[in-house]
């Protein structure tokens, strides 16, 4: 293990998240599972990033999910104990080290520095961390 | 703005990335752009958290660009200057707030803790943050 693993990394949230869906029980396992379309507005001193950004483009928004834990390394997936127990990165639960939540989502509306984005599953005041367009033939990620 | 999105978020990589490519200017934009396979190698305190991955998966590496520049809100998208500067979260730009790099990668090779993974573009000690499955009909990132 390069020295690089050992140190850690500080975000800084650019955005947040402010959605109906208030606590976690509420909200679905995936966008696409019945979720809402949220506001995902921009800390103004980074608004300058969304520049080309328009209504309509396919986004993929990172967040920080405030509320999962963090000690976490096997979890039934989709929290079905009939399921055997898998090891968090073979799953897409909230519950990990480091954990990120990935929301592949369309740009419904921009207004100045608040993007109207959906179906995101995120509650509200998740921090978001980044976000990227999907690339062409959506491949990448 | 809500209060979370003022908090930083401290992130403890989980490994790091073992590659040929040794500096910047050798990796290609993308790992779909002529980038060799590499090893990830997952720290022994979360390398429980890989069961269930096996060779032949697609899955999601999260990197830290640990040798981006974080001030940097708008690029000429490739570093083609006769392309119009544009904001960073409409490009994939590595130069951009929190350098988060997303790689959707297949599993070629388990070996313990190491996984061999590609193609792949980031460089050889680059910090990993998270693994995630590829959900089936890769949609959702």
């Amino acid at each position: 293990m390069k020295q690089e693993a050992g140190n850690t990394v500080v975000l800084t949230p650019i955005g947040v998240i402010q959605s109906t869906l208030r606590t976690c029980p509420e909200a679905p396992k995936q966008g696409s599972e019945g979720a809402p379309d949220a506001w995902l507005e921009v800390a103004p001193a980074v608004a300058r990033g969304l520049h080309g950004i328009t209504a309509g483009d396919e986004i993929i928004v990172i967040t920080w999910l405030h509320r999962a834990r963090r000690d976490v390394l096997e979890v039934h997936p989709r929290g079905d104990k009939r399921l055997p127990l898998t090891g968090v990165f073979a799953t897409r639960s909230p519950d990990r080290p480091n954990p990120l939540g990935l929301h592949r989502v369309r740009v419904v509306e921009i207004a100045g520095n608040r993007l109207k984005v959906g179906p995101i599953e995120a509650i509200d005041g998740t921090p978001v961390v980044d976000v990227k367009p999907v690339l062409p033939g959506g491949t990448d990620s």
